[in-house]
């Protein structure tokens, strides 16, 4: 099975359960599964207008998910891209509405006209106040009498529940909704069809196409377009949204139909903003998947035409999981690169024996390439020689430019040398390295101690612990041991590397994709740089 | 383009400048365009200690969309799964750190801890106070010497975050930080791959199989396993976490890896309360889309044990686009079914000359049965008279059960029992045709203001206008002469019909499918069948 889902029959429910579960008590339901599936307010006290809306599953968070102190009173849930029934509609009506009344949110499609009209007759037949609006935002075709509702649905949803939250009665809300319904305008576009739990996936949409102009209920669009990125896509939604869209202010809302990755949707953003329409957006909602068509790869935009008040309702907060908020379009300034991404060198100064030890230190390494490169070769890919020796020649050649009489500093600009010249992760890590020790000695440390710092740093970082088959097994016994003095350290460093040889399985650096048997007898080739270095010192 | 990008190497700036413009003026960005893209909080006065973290892209919202108060102070993103540069992170670093200190987070891949660990060594050595922790909350591999970092991150990014915005110092944040990863686990699962931009998609995944214990990566999982659908992925899933969780609370983290469907995303939810691991979960953040793998379709589990205070720091409010909430698990009570559900029946009553009138009216519906098909069979499936003619019958035989003495009642009585009776729209139409006359009857409006009001209901629900060649053609201008008597409302149903043989282009109804050669000199069956009634109770 391509989705998760357990029994088709049950999706919805299933769903539903997850929803209210995850709700933190602000959501309940009513007992009616499995044909009446109504999620409810669960601090609804019936005092203000209700709101109810529903629809059929598959366009998650709607409906449920807007369900919550200043949006929705109940969703009446169908199934899959279907309407729920009119007995299911009438039970959410009679669930919530008290003496303020009830509005019916409808999207425009016939089963849902029908079923919620039905159910509002039979509620006023209770003698019930209930008003109902239609929602056809769908521009789609702009000759279709009857368009289609989509996620303009949601301004609906926002504007009317504040109002109703804050206490206007239900002709008050039923005329902002009717307002809101004429001046909300969506189209969506998506680059496959969906995936309908129980059916096979219809591909008619070829690669290198998008669908314009699609409902959210996996019908054709209304046209086949070449698709040629984020760009052209919003250039083809707006340039529909705009050819009727007044010259004032609106806020659009930028809705994943399901499948777009969450990246997709924030450069369609930009590229909406960046649009024809985009001086006109004031104000924005999303991106997010509010309405979506189960899986659809594709995006919707919708906008409002913004009326004095609006901008307040639709901003007032609200607790609801599928609500995103409504943001003013609009960045703060830029903010300048700060100072000091070019390391500051400190100035060069002379110190002859550190500058023998240090091209000492360098001369080891070098003679050293082919040796340790060899021994790579047993566990990687025989390169650790070359890198070392090639980062020893460059920090010879700079030598005349360290601090060297500043040891504090010498150990930074050791860092810095080696992170600019020694390429891959172990120039990183000895740089991390010898920058921690600059870091100790700042702090007063002497030398051994302000390794051990650099030592416990880089193995931080590199995540290597002793025995992981590391150089970290000859330096830190090494270090350990230089308080008894160097040779001590020498005979430790060796002792450690050649520990290496008997360690089958490497825990950390290249050497972990190596097999025991091809590792066995073969000493780590940083150990062994690391032994040969102390052994060459003591000498 | 299967995707909704543009160019491959603007992707990631473009995405943030979406998140940025999105954001009401929250967050800004570092001026370091392409190399450097570090998203900022806009309101940040380095007066705390500063959260760091990043990653490659692909993984939206994380992380930009968690920087605000509360949670993160910058994000550094690299490319799409790769790591920024130590120069990047430092640029973050830089632009955030005040005396207070900083905290990098950082996820456990080698590029991101070689990166973040080169620029906090660059830090300290500008006099910064800089920590920085290692997240692994991967289990899909418990003896993994090298846990990758998960969603499980999260947890630190919030509790991290809401201490250092509630004025704990670095250390105290620093703790805190690593407690939580230790306490940390996550596991994922996948149906398929994840598209990554530029690079064929890998279907290494066959039908019926699914992917245990995969990265955000798209790297492949640590086992394919069968897949028999959302139960079965969420067993799998708390074997492995429950495996070496506490028996104490936890909270749940319940993660979208991009291309599952929010009804899938509940369902799962669902399944993972009813798990074995079900007990433990107090409580839960998501389901939603937080840690990604671009359009993956997956998602992964993270549980954290609760320690003292991490309920109340995990539900202080933030207001960033990426987080959803953190709930209590447990719902409130279901609410039982209102009444009203089964209509309340008016009790029966006789009164002849309505008894007659009726029957009159039924015998005609009845005798026009072939007629109206015929009709029918021009623009539809031809069954217009016979789904009439079945209601007509049903009215007779429940003839004597109807309120016929109390028309009020009456009108309310036919409508339920052509609802019950009559299939199809056509059914619901007409119930509530008679429901709102009933309504209009019971505020005292005469029959005919009261059928009109009925009419007026019936339009709005099936969306028909005169001229849309539907039965509104003639029952409108019938009930507009009725009041210059039967005669007249008989001739004015007459002319109505014939008007709609001479619409060829229907608006509503099925007819909106048919061209116009088919419709032209057809009088649609609707308005043949009130013509016909018209005309009869006028003879």
């Amino acid at each position: 099975m391509k989705q998760f889902i357990n029994h088709k029959e049950d999706m919805v429910t299933e769903a539903i359960d997850g929803i209210v579960a995850a709700s933190g008590g602000a959501l309940t339901r009513l007992d009616g599964y499995p044909h009446i599936r109504v999620v409810v307010r669960a601090d609804w006290d019936k005092s203000k207008v209700a709101l109810v809306t529903g629809g059929g599953a598959g366009h998650e968070p709607a409906h449920a998910g807007f369900v919550g102190k200043g949006m929705l009173t109940a969703a009446v849930c169908g199934d899959v891209f279907a309407s729920p029934s009119a007995d299911a509609v009438l039970a959410g009506i009679l669930a919530v509405t008290g003496p303020a009344g009830c509005l019916l949110i409808v999207k425009n499609y016939t089963g849902d006209r029908l079923n919620f009209g039905l159910a509002a007759e039979r509620a006023r037949a209770f003698g019930h106040k209930v008003s109902m609006v239609i929602v056809d935002d769908d521009v789609a075709l702009p000759d279709l009498p009857q368009a289609r509702g989509l996620a303009g649905t949601l301004f609906v949803h926002k504007i009317a529940g504040a109002m109703a939250e804050n206490g206007a009665d239900l002709a008050a809300c039923t005329e902002a909704a009717q307002r809101v319904i004429k001046s909300s305008r969506s189209i969506g576009m998506s680059l496959d069809t969906c995936t309908v739990p129980g059916s096979p996936k219809e591909n008619r949409i070829p690669d290198g196409m998008a669908e314009l102009g699609l409902g959210i209920h996996g019908e054709a669009g209304v046209e086949q377009v070449a698709s040629s990125g984020a760009k052209d896509a919003v250039t083809r939604v707006s340039e529909k949204l705009g050819a009727t869209m007044a010259k004032t202010p609106h806020v659009a809302l930028v809705n994943n139909l399901g499948g777009a990755s969450v990246l997709e949707m924030s450069i369609l953003t930009r590229d909406l903003l960046d649009s024809s329409i985009g001086p006109q957006i004031q104000l924005i909602i999303g991106p997010d998947a509010m309405m979506t068509a189960l899986d659809m790869h594709g995006f919707s935009v919708s906008v409002l035409e913004l009326s004095e008040g609006d901008a307040e309702l639709l901003a007032q907060p609200v607790h609801v999981a599928g609500w995103s908020g409504c943001k003013l379009v609009g960045t703060a300034p830029i903010l300048p690169l700060p100072d000091g991404l070019s390391p500051v060198r400190s100035p060069a100064s002379s110190h002859a024996p550190t500058k023998a030890f240090l091209t000492d230190c360098c001369a080891v390494l070098i003679e050293s390439e082919d040796d340790l490169n060899a021994l790579d070769a047993k566990s990687g890919d025989g390169d650790t020689g070359s890198t070392l020796a090639t980062a020893a020649r460059a920090l010879i050649e700079a030598i005349d430019s360290l601090p060297l009489a500043d040891h504090t500093q010498l150990y930074r600009a050791i860092g810095l040398e080696l992170s600019q010249t020694m390429g891959g992760s172990s120039g990183v890590l000895l740089a991390i390295f010898f920058a921690a020790a600059g870091d100790a000695s700042s702090a007063g440390k002497p030398m051994r101690e302000a390794l051990q710092d650099g030592l416990v740093r880089l193995r931080q970082i590199g995540g290597a612990n002793p025995g992981d088959r590391t150089m970290v097994d000859a330096l830190l016994p090494a270090l350990d041991a230089l308080q008894d003095g160097l040779p001590q350290a020498a005979v430790a460093a060796r002792k450690g590397a050649a520990y290496t040889a008997t360690l089958t399985t490497a825990k950390a650096g290249r050497a972990t994709y190596i097999n025991a048997e091809q590792l066995e007898g073969h000493i780590d080739p940083g150990a062994e740089a690391v032994a040969r270095l102390f052994e060459h010192l003591a000498s």
